[in-house]
């Protein structure tokens, strides 16, 4: 019997969400079963795609229910082991929820080799966030040399990747941020060729500057205003990756904006929307290999904001929301 | 020399086209030289695009300058030939404008076969707008027998067509109209399975009715409001063709609506823009061997609208815009 805690939804957010949606539930952890492990939550992942699962409603997974732990992904330690194919001391991948610990059975979980990466890019630049960009880039974008790459939240998770992979792929690439910290890291750090602080320049005029041949892909983290800004300035045959649309996900009622699907006839071009599930683990496994090559030759960069502390889950899942993050947000629930 | 009568723009319209935004002019036609012959226009093909055309700003296509001739397929007859691969009496289609007599090319020039199809069916069915449905619903909607289809202005020239053939594709089709004789004609003659009268009915609620599991496949004539709906009730892995937007194309400013991108992520679907000049000669070829033998068999209705006399071509363009005309809309412009 092991003593535990988790934070749960305790309420559908309207707009923003705010610690009062969530409540930190006791509970008491059966020991794992025959084929099941117990799990120590070391890192848990706060994503944007989080709050499409408090919303009332079908999305493409279903809605979390009042008092339903809140969904995500860990790694951890496996403390206790029932299942012959995981051995204690195992670390692991696993959708556990917002948990100091997890049941799991062994089919549910997937070992990690901790010793060629730290264990956190698990959860960031080598777990969803990697494969999104990857895919959605390369899948739905097909860069080609000499193209322009706009990519909204460009420091982000996604976005700092999608940008780097462009890159490689001999890309122009720009990118959209919240503020000149995060404008400087990507054109400094990371090579964007520009940067667009959206909060403070006018997104057209920068756009027109920047990609005056039109924009061959756009990787859309954010929707809104950006978006419609590209989509009046898009190349013949672009092609946009509708990845997340962040600026929308606290909206109360659907916002408006301008109605220009003229520009896909004038351009001949496409808007796709992607999830990273619909690839498969042959392609995961290969993408993997390849970021985790780049990661070594010095070609892709991450950066992750680290929060100390499982009980801030709920604080600095607003974080998200409001641009104050900078990099894969992650809370560090416990020590080895 | 011939005495020939065109009409030009005479200044750019704002918001629906006017009688006096075009001007009739009297010109006098040189004599086909070497290589070239003279057309009498039978029947000129009037089409949403042309709108485009008079916008001042760049389109797909340059736009029209003021008192430049009114852009337009013809199909006519020659009467004076210059040319050795062209003999007189050939009855031809041709991008003349909107002229009563031009002088062409061999180069520029198609022969038509007036034995076994109505001259005037090369501007509608058998012609761009034949194309437009055949190419836009075969290459991008990838219909499957089972699918629901969705198509607006679906007695139009192209809605129509693409209605019938994703019946023959074994789809389920649902057509938006704007009166009750339209509701009818695709429902009880082209065998649409519903239809919906966009200013009469509730458009959502007629969406939720008749496509309870979701839209596969949107052809997009139209624009604004019904493509809300539509992308709100999509299904998964749906594809959008954005063919024509004639809702939006009289608007003076950008019209504003609901900022739904979302839809394509939580669905996984695709919007695509669509232009028929994208497709080549061979797939040309082999869409009107189809067209044609569908229209022998009795699978493939059409209609025209054929509108008596070349003064009347302003007004009866307006008709365009209003949901006025019933079918291809055509002026005839002289017996042959």
């Amino acid at each position: 019997m092991i003593n535990n805690q988790y934070w749960a939804m305790s309420s559908h957010p309207e707009g923003m969400p705010k610690k009062d949606n969530f409540k930190l539930v006791n509970e008491i952890l059966e020991e794992p079963q025959f084929g099941q492990v117990l799990i120590k939550t070391l890192f848990l992942t706060l994503d944007p795609y989080m709050r499409g699962r408090m919303r009332p409603g079908p999305s493409y997974a279903p809605g979390l229910k009042k008092d339903e732990i809140m969904t995500g992904e860990i790694v951890g330690i496996v403390e206790i082991s029932n299942s012959t194919k995981i051995p204690i001391g195992s670390f692991v991948r696993a959708r556990s929820g917002w948990t100091k610990y997890s049941v799991k059975s062994d089919s549910e979980v997937i070992i990690l080799d901790h010793s060629s990466s730290r264990i956190s890019t698990y959860l960031g630049v080598l777990g969803m966030p990697g494969l999104t960009a990857y895919h959605g880039l390369l899948e739905i974008g097909q860069p080609k040399a000499g193209e322009t790459l706009v990519v909204s939240a460009a420091s982000g998770a996604v976005g700092a990747l999608v940008g780097q992979i462009g890159k490689i792929n001999g890309c122009r690439i720009i990118g959209t941020v919240g503020n000149e910290v995060k404008a400087k890291y990507i054109t400094e750090e990371l090579g964007f060729d520009y940067a667009i602080n959206y909060k403070k320049e006018n997104i057209e005029e920068k756009i027109k500057d920047f990609c005056e041949n039109g924009i061959d892909i756009y990787f859309d983290n954010v929707g809104g205003e950006i978006t419609d800004v590209v989509l009046n300035n898009l190349a013949y045959k672009a092609r946009v990756i509708v990845c997340g649309q962040i600026s929308q996900y606290n909206a109360i009622k659907t916002p408006i904006g301008p109605r220009n699907l003229w520009s896909l006839i004038r351009t001949q071009s496409k808007i796709e929307g992607m999830l990273v599930s619909e690839y498969g683990d042959k392609k995961n496994q290969v993408a993997l290999k390849r970021i985790s090559k780049w990661i070594l030759e010095g070609k892709v960069k991450y950066k992750e904001d680290i929060i100390e502390g499982f009980q801030n889950a709920p604080d600095a899942f607003q974080k998200l929301f409001t641009g104050e993050n900078f990099g894969k947000l992650l809370i560090k629930v416990d020590d080895i």
